[in-house]
């Protein structure tokens, strides 16, 4: 049942390890198939080097496990909301990287201050605001997704691949599960080079509207004009 | 004598290594027999390439060595105060591991800010006061595990496994070597997270209770429902 | 056609890679042969792992691809402005290493604080202006090109083999691609401890002019002793 | 001639190499053999991976080439003159290592914040003066030598196996080139904790006396108990 995807997402959450993105089992990449409407997800509290294609787990829209011996990873919830909630993304990943999580932790969005930044995210990284308590208390995974979504009021999410959840750590999401890790390698990325700008210039300055535009237009939408061909 | 031990304890440090904790003789990892009161610990000084599981020292709870041709780690009598008074650790770490270090050369406990460090200590890593000159002079060893437990008075060793001694560096603990080591290294990255927090924001504040609780209590005592159903 | 300098750019495209300089695609290396008036260039968003030296495009100094099937870099036209603008270099390279890109996120020039910087770059690393808005709407790495240009008017480009664009990231250039390599290699490292030196004390200061002629003159022009002579 | 301490001296150049602290060529490891008064250094800009034992250079004390026919490295009259006024070292290493070469720009000592210090250095890692300009002009390096061993007056050398020249960078030493380059490692490792430390707490104070004393007494001199006793 859905091989094809169980060894993208395997394939996925490995990758988060070879980039260091993780130690022990900080972490966890799903994958969707829409036509059917299951989500492949990594098992809870696995380790990376245990990982085997038959460990995916496969559960519903609904969070049903529907195929799997072992409980899906303890952020499932988030992950499915996020699912039913940007109908065009593919994979989602979560990790505790520390670039971006000490940014989620000052719980500030990590202003775009070069074109590395523009090149994947079209201005800000947002991050959301604290959960209540009683957002904490009950179904505390699916309020993650629920503050994850209600950030994204007016925010188009496949122009911002990712966000920081305040006092906890980076999501990321993309077409695929390997896309979705892509993007939490470039967000750690520019977490860590916004982090030493403000560093050297506590004042340092969005750039402007123009560059912005330039740099994210040039590799997203109809104008790109980065990369090959697709053929 | 106690060869299983030895293997795990051997291990242990060799997993420091493999973390990059520590460079040269830097630290070392214990592991008791409760049953016997037999302490296995590191020998002095001798460099983590050369280690072989004959060169583990076996001692017992006053120090005296039981077993081996080598000098136990100089930490010794620390590690055994820490097994004498918290009853239920199996493996005790010390390392000078940069981000940790750092912390307790500031004197500083580590603030919670983040879910990160919420899923392993329930609250501040605390940090002990400066020994006295008295205390340094003799017995200094076993003085530097006197302020850990004095620091711990009101406190669960269990639900904080590790601490910062002050202008030295950490030492952790666990059910056995593995799991005091996989502390060690947890405390090093939420170390490194929390600087880069307080870097971003001076002011940063600690996480709610709640969402301490939640995230504490999902992964350990009887509410816990993260990773899979030991069996 | 141009078979050795194709080598030669592949090798330093990927050495760029070995030397962690850049992650997935966010680099490019170009080669020069001044007699042929060609250039060979990276070609667009092409991973790492998969470049073949039959990847490598041709374009002539006006951009015109000359040979290849895949499309050039992007930042060809910075490349090519630059090859015509600076007479003597043979390769040039463009990367988003983090400490260098850090201080052009600041649009600040890197100051020569020390000696390992002496022994490389004449003095400060120069910063370019800003792009205003109508240079990034039409040809907007054309103009890149054009502020690098610009802000070397008074500086030898021999004398400082690299740049930082405000907003955007590092531009090295050396004598071939390999030495152009080379320069991104140290001015990443130079960036690092400079910063880490303005960390520990913000008045830092340039280093005299006579240490500077020192440690630049030992390595560069006819006084130069360091190394070993040229048989 | 002297093949023992060739192979030694090469060892330790690649040991620098394997211990992360240089790239390229930006660093040096001299032995000396003190009954034929000669000395074994490293050639001027050669690259690491091209060193073989035949390179190493032999020079006398007055810095004539005895053997060799590749020029020594350009300090050569700095090591020289450390091993002429510190008469019982036997190894002298020069890097440019990051967070050393740091804090010597920013003219700065290490001061002596923690147990993990006081276990090499008894005090503060001093920082020299900066050279004249006339100490700059003429003899550069042989003075870089004197202003070192200037300021060692009242400075007990083998209690302080290092020092940073300002705006420059670390020069270490011990009994034999791997000596050296131990404690180079060292110096790298306790600059960065200092480093993090200072950042966390801008007046974090040395460590105590006693403290001091303990750790460095531990390790070193008559009554020093760590480590296996050499028999």
């Amino acid at each position: 049942m859905l091989a094809a995807l169980k060894e993208k997402v395997l394939a996925a959450n490995l990758e988060l390890k070879n980039r260091n993105l993780i130690i022990y089992t900080w972490g966890n990449v799903s994958g969707i198939d829409r036509e059917k409407g299951l989500v492949v997800i990594k098992p809870s509290g696995v380790p990376y080097e245990d990982l085997r294609v038959e460990h995916m787990v496969v559960v519903d829209l609904y969070g049903k496990v529907v195929e799997g011996n072992l409980k899906p990873s303890s952020d499932t919830p988030t992950h499915l909301y996020l699912y039913q909630n940007f109908p065009e993304i593919g994979g989602v990943v979560h990790t505790h990287s520390p670039w971006a999580t000490a940014w989620a932790q000052a719980q500030k969005g990590i202003p775009c201050l070069g074109t590395t930044h523009a090149d994947y995210f079209y201005g800000e990284v947002p991050c959301t605001r604290p959960l209540m308590p009683a957002e904490i208390k009950d179904e505390y995974e699916l309020n993650t997704g629920k503050v994850i979504v209600e950030r994204f009021a007016g925010l188009n999410y496949l122009d911002f691949p990712g966000v920081l959840v305040a006092n906890h750590g980076p999501f990321t999401w993309g077409k695929d599960p390997a896309a979705a890790v892509h993007n939490s390698v470039v967000l750690e990325e520019i977490a860590k080079i916004a982090f030493l700008t403000k560093a050297l210039d506590g004042n340092a300055l969005a750039i402007s509207q123009e560059l912005l535009d330039k740099h994210y237009r040039r590799k997203h939408g109809a104008g790109a004009y980065y990369g090959q061909a697709i053929t």
